[in-house]
């Protein structure tokens, strides 16, 4: 089980980065690309750009492009709309290369600046596997596609983790009201409405400059008619039902950094049939949370937790694997999975949730967002776990 | 000036898109694929999924890819996570290609599944440009980028515009609203909740199950300290001021259709050298409305616009082009911008929002979502645009 979460925890960080924490983000980058010999990284995803500069973008039909030289400063390719909003986010040294519009005249589109920042047509020129085609084949040299900037979000920096434990309290308060307001009959909507401006207000209290563009805070349930659906997102219209389960999704994106803290619970009654996959959804949650230390490869854990919950006889009842990454998003590498063979490390930030689906009955499924220390992992949210407290009035 | 909005505008339409719908749209997908000779059509871009099938979905690490046939029914590629959650919002015909999860064990991956569907490696396989290069490698047969789905989406059907009048309906309410409480001293935050709020209850109450996924209502304005900057988004504590130039943005993509309505305002009072800027503004909208209809080239009306406002000495106060399409989302093809040479057609949705800038001074921009008729445009955006219906009490 989690280690008490009020005991060792990092210090909650709400101020944005400093440079040099940006600049050590870069070194590491860097430092990957000069052992993978490439020339320039180019990077896309708005998530990545965030990471190493402190500035967010939508992804529109203007691209933004970072072009990240092996040495030296990076260069954002940025429309002229745009050049002041970069320069008014970032934190970190950037140097500009803006054109005019999209689209524009001829010789002042986005690849006309872009082509002309690499040298020469023989560099080794790394770039994102979500790069787009139609921007891939207007990057000259020759390209590799490799995941740097992702592979160095893997382990998380101190800073980093006081931005997510803040983000864990933000989230721990939201399920807390989420559990008080949540009777059968009250609409989604409801719900929705009540726990995400609780726990809006509480991040512009603590951060009243937020990016209002990297902030979302969703608080919701799945009631039990779609509750074996993990995905299929709930109308706002739908009321909370008698019995369940019922399963909670707490999210937010504190000012740039992704938390989520869910549960399984029942209103007034618990049926008959759903104490054996509640408790075997329990206990596979416990033994997630045991396997998950430094060391341990992440496909091993996935496979031990399939493994048990098939003991119960549920094995055709699993829809997904045991977890994900965090950190800036709250959906990212690593994957407690079948098929991610590498290793936990301390810093890394993961969800334990393994689940259990029966169709039009419900689902069962606890997600905590789960720091791994240096010996083994403790929880950073906070939330009732056990039947008896998840059993709310009706 | 465009023509008054009561009359002889299409229906709203709230009601889902009917089969006949979305088989039409594919239908003029496959005779697009028909002419340029593919065998396949893949589509990642989550906008264009949802436009010929009624599902939405996020991006994250999961892909969901559509592979269109040239003749018959598409194929969804999907996580077992998902399949469930497609089969619910999907509103058409669909054969379903599952894969395990990701990542997953060999041979269960996204890409077995994907790679197994293309018959042979002499398919010729049509990508969007905004493909991700990651999935265009994984991909058989002879690739060729061609944006066949963007394209069929620059003409709407009538049902299309039904739910765009819907959704300017909503911004339209939203904008009354937001002049109707902008004070100095009020906070962003303050009339960002109240707008929105108003927004998204006037959504649910005309579209009670709407899809969350794609819901949004955002009802903001850039005081004059950044309304010279208008992609930089404001922090919700900063307070409106006395004067102006303010600048409103007013979004919402209503259960799928998305829609802006902009006014630059003064509170209490008008600054001297602000009265110019308004006009040319003023001038080179009307303009652009005027310009805009069937048979209009769109580079040549940002020419013109922009050279309407060079004649006025702003020429280097320009950031931006005159205005962009809108449909499904926001922000879309085509462009009244220099670069692009297409012509307007009747049953295209564009944005009009000519801008001129001043570095620490302000920004003037109107913006409306704007129909182009059998012979000449229409707003679907209704608001005062005068500088005196603009002068609000301070």
């Amino acid at each position: 089980m989690p280690e008490n979460m009020l005991q060792g925890l990092p210090a909650p960080i709400t101020s944005p980065p400093s440079r040099e924490e940006l600049a050590g983000r870069l070194t590491n980058v860097q430092a990957r690309m000069h052992s993978a010999e490439l020339d320039f990284y180019v990077s896309f995803n708005p998530v990545n750009i965030y990471y190493l500069t402190n500035f967010a973008n939508y992804v529109h039909e203007r691209p933004f492009l970072l072009v990240i030289p092996c040495e030296g400063v990076p260069v954002m390719v940025a429309p002229l709309l745009e050049t002041s909003h970069v320069r008014a986010r970032a934190r970190c040294d950037l140097e500009y290369a803006t054109y005019f519009e999209y689209p524009a005249p001829l010789g002042h589109n986005w690849f006309d600046v872009y082509g002309a920042l690499f040298k020469d047509a023989s560099s080794r020129v790394g770039v994102e596997s979500a790069l787009p085609i139609g921007i891939a084949e207007r990057t000259p040299g020759t390209r590799v596609v490799v995941d740097i900037i992702d592979d160095v979000r893997l382990v998380k920096t101190p800073y980093e983790i006081g931005r997510n434990v803040h983000a864990c309290q933000i989230v721990t308060l939201g399920h807390e009201k989420l559990l008080e307001i949540c009777r059968p009959g009250v609409a989604e909507g409801a719900i929705y409405s009540s726990v995400s401006q609780l726990m809006m207000g509480r991040i512009l209290a603590d951060i009243p400059d937020a990016n209002t563009m990297v902030c979302s805070a969703k608080g919701t349930v799945w009631p039990p008619s779609i509750s074996h659906d993990p995905h299929r997102i709930p109308t706002l219209s739908m009321p909370m039902e008698q019995g369940g389960p019922h399963v909670s999704i707490v999210v937010a994106q504190v000012d740039g950094y992704g938390v989520e803290l869910e549960r399984t619970f029942f209103l007034g009654t618990v049926p008959d049939w759903a104490h054996e996959p509640f408790n075997a959804m329990l206990e596979a949650r416990a033994l997630a949370f045991e396997l998950a230390r430094p060391g341990a490869v992440l496909s091993e854990i996935d496979f031990a937790v399939r493994e048990l919950i098939a003991r119960h006889g549920y094995g055709d009842r699993i829809l997904h694997r045991t977890g994900h990454g965090m950190g800036i998003t709250g959906h990212e590498a690593p994957y407690v999975a079948l098929g991610d063979d590498r290793e936990l490390e301390p810093a890394m930030l993961i969800s334990i949730e393994p689940g259990i689906y029966f169709p039009d009955q419900g689902g069962f499924r606890h997600s905590d967002t789960v720091l791994i220390t240096d010996s083994a992992c403790v929880s950073l949210t906070e939330a009732p776990d056990q039947l008896e407290d998840l059993t709310l009035p009706a």
